[in-house]
């Protein structure tokens, strides 16, 4: 490892080679931009950092991450609570949000079940998706969990686990992503999109 | 910009965005990252950029970043005073360190001259390159500056600026980077690796 000959610059070029996609180059970059930053954009973000972790649980009831007891999706009385729309991660809320085109609340599973990596369906969020669904007036359960393996294991397992309830499950369409060219794309994509093909 | 919905976690993806290299998406990983990661880590992080802003200046002599008056290469009896190796950035001494080619102190100009960025000679700390040479033993001034436009044009200012002065003056040479291949370098490096062959 390149050092500064500065033991407290050498400490936060270590410290921040410990982000993901953060290597040691990079690192070195951002320590001396902070280096050299304004005081009060330093301390902007040492505090910005504290306080998300300070200031933030996870969400009682969908296990995204909240200030209060319920997150802000939750406890918006604008939202459908008769739609649950279940992903992996807080970060799919996001991009999912950003479409507008869920009006729903969330279930945040914590990833997909994967033997492979230890991941069993008890290390998930699963058990409360079925107390929300079954105690909860849910009428559909959209599974929006990328289709990979893993996911694609997750989905059959909560359609399982949710077969005998009267509710309309769902999942969110695998096909050929807008502005892709087919030519460019994976057989299996194009496979999938020609199975799943929609009468005009 | 996309929103968590959350203002405690957009804030930090804010913050962290404004950090060079780092563009909105990651911004968000590493936003993610540090809410799921050990509050402990994140407290050390944190720590560490307040304490590099906090604990250090820079040194009085040479203008590298120390904890105390000088930094640490200008108080180490070790090296040689009466080398000075003149680079423009912090990072540049950390480069040069690593590769142990280098027992004598060095000076940072901050910068290069370069009057379209409205750097002028003024703004870098030329002024004290001359006086340290003129009121200390100096036998030698390295030049370690990045061979560019500006760089070329702030070496023709330095060698000027001291050419009265009974010194060695040297420039660090360029040519071509070990390892690479003379077919994929470029037509002024090859030039000037011709120009400044060297007898074997």
């Amino acid at each position: 490892m390149r050092s500064s000959g500065l033991p407290v610059l050498d400490r936060l070029i270590n410290e921040l080679s410990r982000l993901p996609g953060i290597g040691q180059k990079t690192a070195q970059r951002l320590a001396l931009f902070i280096l050299k930053s304004d005081p009060v954009y330093v301390s902007d973000l040492a505090d910005a950092m504290l306080d998300v972790k300070e200031k933030t649980g996870l969400c009682r009831q969908c296990f995204n991450i909240a200030e209060d007891e319920l997150c802000s999706i939750c406890a918006n009385p604008k939202r459908n609570p008769a739609q649950i729309c279940v992903v992996e991660d807080i970060v799919d809320i996001m991009a999912i949000e950003e479409s507008h085109e869920f009006e729903g609340l969330y279930h945040v599973l914590g990833g997909v079940i994967s033997p492979l990596s230890g991941v069993m369906p008890d290390d998930l969020h699963l058990a409360e998706l079925a107390e929300r669904v079954k105690e909860q007036k849910v009428q559909e359960v959209l599974m929006a969990i990328n289709p990979s393996t893993e996911g694609e294991a997750t989905m059959i397992y909560i359609s399982r686990m949710l077969k005998d309830l009267d509710i309309r499950l769902t999942r969110i369409a695998s096909g050929v992503p807008l502005g892709s060219q087919l030519e460019y794309l994976d057989t299996a994509t194009i496979g999938r999109a020609i199975l799943t093909r929609r009468d005009l």
